[in-house]
């Protein structure tokens, strides 16, 4: 069995040798000579807990235990780790078994003033699942709670308990033919719960990009009781309660279950690739596929950088992987459509083979789920390695995309003294505009790669929120994204999620500092 | 110019004339031999206005105008109308010319304790455009507001005040090759802003049903400040502020403008229709259907009553009829699809020839943009004419058709002695399940017609909350729908929304009663 790494992404045997963290680091020059060596774990530093288990409730004080519920997974979290000191560390860690223990967890937790965040996979990017305050706080570890309870064939829907993680849940659906097909980067180490709280992105490039879209009811206890939903396809009966709760980030409740909707495993399948010179042009047809009305299930458009680094391209071209899928009817001809609008754009489409895979898409797959751990065997090189995504409308996203490579770029060099590397791709993709996703590669220098990284991120943020595309279009807003949205967000929607909040958590004990201040 | 009629549905010009009314009401023996007549809108008896309207408001007190904003176009309130009597009415009518104007509005109203009902197109049919409590109120009409402000060619959206008419937004967007393409069968006569209060649904059965998926950001005018969100074709950065608004019915602020995503007018259309032997038949037909991913833009099941009544059948069967649109490609070809399915699901497809249009969707259409007029008319011969309707997964419809028919059907007999029709029909269907819509006709005594419809629309109500079945899939909640939706509704989200309500309108001045109890 694969071991959970406590300090990086995944699983400890896809971590990278030394070896291949030196290899991996050629490519920067002014980085040490040999990697960070990572830390035991039972010799890691955390601060004395200061919560004493009452009898009878699932709760840890473990060392290892708490260790690996200190953060979450995000860039700044594997150099934090690595240092071998975790003074943010949770008190004890939550483990119910069963809902009925959240309700006796919250209870007690209200009533002794113990902060509660809610853990799932721990696959956090944004500061979501620690706590940065003063107060003594647990993590409710919710992966127990991993059960598909019940299955409508007819209805093609679930209820799923919130701490399944993805492959947990599918491996349940797959007798019945059935797949729930939300596959965020973090598939493997996220759960549903956790997807739902931070409305994940998933599989789908577009129309069911979101896990909002596949959700028909929601089950969560608030410290003043339990809020279940209808199941229901469809609703025009007041703001929908579920999305509130969706992007909630733990906040308001803790989701136990949910009814999701699910999809046939898919028969046809077929994938294209198309090459274009430029991203201006690219843009311009991956527009034209979003306006068509046509809905493929992949629609990533890589830049130059990203198409050479994910092998997808060799060529310096942009490449628009495409993919189309269907339970039901054969989709050579959707997909024909769909290059023809990429050709009719002035893109270049890859020679295909009727039923034969694009070997630039399954390129670009490899790549991306190798990618966390490639950024941890970099980090351990002090390299600076981090994403950030957005969204915005068409009208804006040529100015969006070159002012990033300018003044995210400009912030690089500044803060590194050397140029970096600041590359893009499309997750998803609206008829009224795209999602960019940016990779930012720099040269960090050892014990500062945090501070230099919050210098990039603030430049960042800074012209995201200037050209007002969105903080954050699929990682959460979570604790580090927290001044780019006090910016975003309507000051009005605030005060009512603020009064939310009180009315549901009067204590103020769950995950305090996520989308709003601790009160 | 066509001139609005101030008791009932739509233009004066389409109303029934009286020799019609008799003969639509030949079918319901029983009902009195003329029709009840239309009182003069001079005539009608309102209540003293308690309102002194300060200088430099826009607030009227004509006599005409607080007739005209008294009730919405229910059964009820055209039977209402009918009597010449409008207790309800509101004691002033305010007629803001822009969003300062609704500032001021909403300022002053604050401070006098006046209770303000936002008022579009007035076509609510679930009394959600009256007050009926005691303090004086004034009804906001917004339909000066009726202006695209600006448009997004590229990224194909629009900046649309909230009080346009269907007609008048449509008609700007018209010289851009643009449109919304929400047609609810309101259309002519309701607004943008009434459509996102409601979370109406619109022109496309599957996919884009609600406008809620056609918002990029709304604004938003609340007592303690505008709300204004960021234009984004998706985002995951905490709760939707968009969606705590859709569906707030004017209890949390007034819409004032909205950025909505418009469609390319459509090139390419094919319509047919597929007859079935019985209801469960057909449920199998359009489940496979709404589970194949093929997204047609019409599916409407009408059972062999709604078939019959409409003339898109007159052999006794269910008709099922299917649309495709494409402003980009042809849709031959996935017409025949869904009519492949249609028939692998035991339907019978009627002969087409390609590019003609099918005579029962035509039948069907017109029937349905005439069937308000109709309902007044027989509402003039004291006949019980109204409709409900709600959502479910596909696995409880077969149960709640029956249920429906039976309970609501023994209702209408029961109130009014003798049988009556239940008929049904599919407004839009999902992978999950289908939005049944209800018509109900009786036989109603006069002077008691609206006790009897609040009769069976209780026993309607009871069908729906007990099979957990929404108690609206499109017509929102209002006055009318309270008592189901407060069943509906998990307590902790009323709670979180009451809160959320204490926030933004303090004064508890916006429409009273609708969705929460006043304060």
């Amino acid at each position: 069995m694969t071991e959970r790494s406590w300090w990086g992404w995944g699983t400890t045997d896809h971590a990278l040798t030394d070896a291949e963290c030196v290899a991996r680091a050629a490519a920067l020059p002014g980085l040490p000579d040999r990697p960070r060596p990572v830390p035991r774990l039972a010799d890691v530093v955390l601060p004395a807990s200061r919560v004493a288990p009452p009898d009878g409730l699932p709760l840890s004080t473990d060392h290892d235990d708490r260790a690996r519920h200190a953060y979450g997974k995000a860039y700044r979290d594997v150099v934090r780790a690595l240092s071998g000191e975790l003074p943010g560390a949770p008190d004890a860690v939550a483990h119910p078994a069963d809902e009925d223990d959240v309700v006796r967890l919250l209870d007690w937790a209200s009533s002794a003033g113990v902060v509660v965040v809610p853990f799932g996979g721990g696959s956090s990017v944004v500061g979501g699942v620690e706590y940065r305050g003063d107060r003594p706080w647990l993590s409710m570890d919710l992966t127990a709670l991993d059960r598909v309870l019940e299955i409508d064939r007819v209805s093609r829907a679930a209820r799923i308990q919130a701490g399944a993680l993805g492959p947990v849940l599918e491996e349940q659906l797959r007798p019945h033919g059935l797949t729930l097909r939300h596959f965020p980067q973090s598939f493997e180490f996220s759960t549903l719960g956790g997807w739902l709280a931070t409305r994940a992105g998933g599989h789908y490039a577009t129309v069911l990009t979101h896990i909002d879209d596949l959700v028909e009811s929601m089950r969560v206890v608030t410290p003043v009781g339990i809020s279940e939903s209808w199941r229901l396809p469809g609703s025009g009966a007041g703001p929908s309660p579920d999305r509130m709760f969706l992007g909630s980030e733990g906040t308001l409740g803790v989701i136990t279950d949910a009814w999701v909707r699910l999809q046939d495993r898919p028969r046809f399948r077929a994938s294209a690739s198309v090459a274009f010179p430029d991203m201006s042009t690219a843009f311009g047809a991956v527009r034209a596929i979003a306006q068509a009305g046509l809905h493929p299930a992949n629609c990533r458009l890589l830049d130059a950088d990203e198409a050479a680094n994910s092998g997808a391209s060799t060529s310096g071209a942009c490449v628009l992987v495409l993919g189309v899928e269907s339970a039901v009817h054969p989709v050579e001809s959707r997909l024909e459509e769909l290059t023809g609008l990429a050709r009719d754009s002035g893109g270049v489409v890859a020679p295909r083979r009727e039923g034969a895979r694009d070997t630039a898409a399954d390129a670009w797959r490899t790549s991306f789920l190798r990618a966390p751990y490639g950024r941890d065997g970099l980090a351990r090189m002090s390299a600076i390695v981090e994403t950030f995504e957005t969204a915005c409308t068409w009208d804006r996203v040529d100015e969006l995309y070159a002012t990033v490579q300018d003044e995210v770029g400009a912030a690089v060099h500044e803060v590194t003294g050397v140029p970096g590397r600041v590359s893009c791709r499309f997750t998803h993709v609206y008829p009224d505009g795209p999602a960019p996703y940016f990779t930012v590669v720099g040269v960090g220098r050892p014990g500062s790669e945090v501070a230099m990284w919050d210098d990039v991120k603030t430049a960042a943020m800074e012209v995201l929120t200037r050209l007002q595309g969105t903080v954050t279009h699929h990682h959460a807003v979570g604790r580090d994204h927290r001044p780019g949205y006090d910016r975003q967000r309507p000051e009005p929607f605030a005060a009512a999620l603020r009064a939310a909040k009180g009315a549901l958590d009067p204590a103020g004990i769950l995950n305090p500092g996520v989308l709003l201040d601790p009160v």
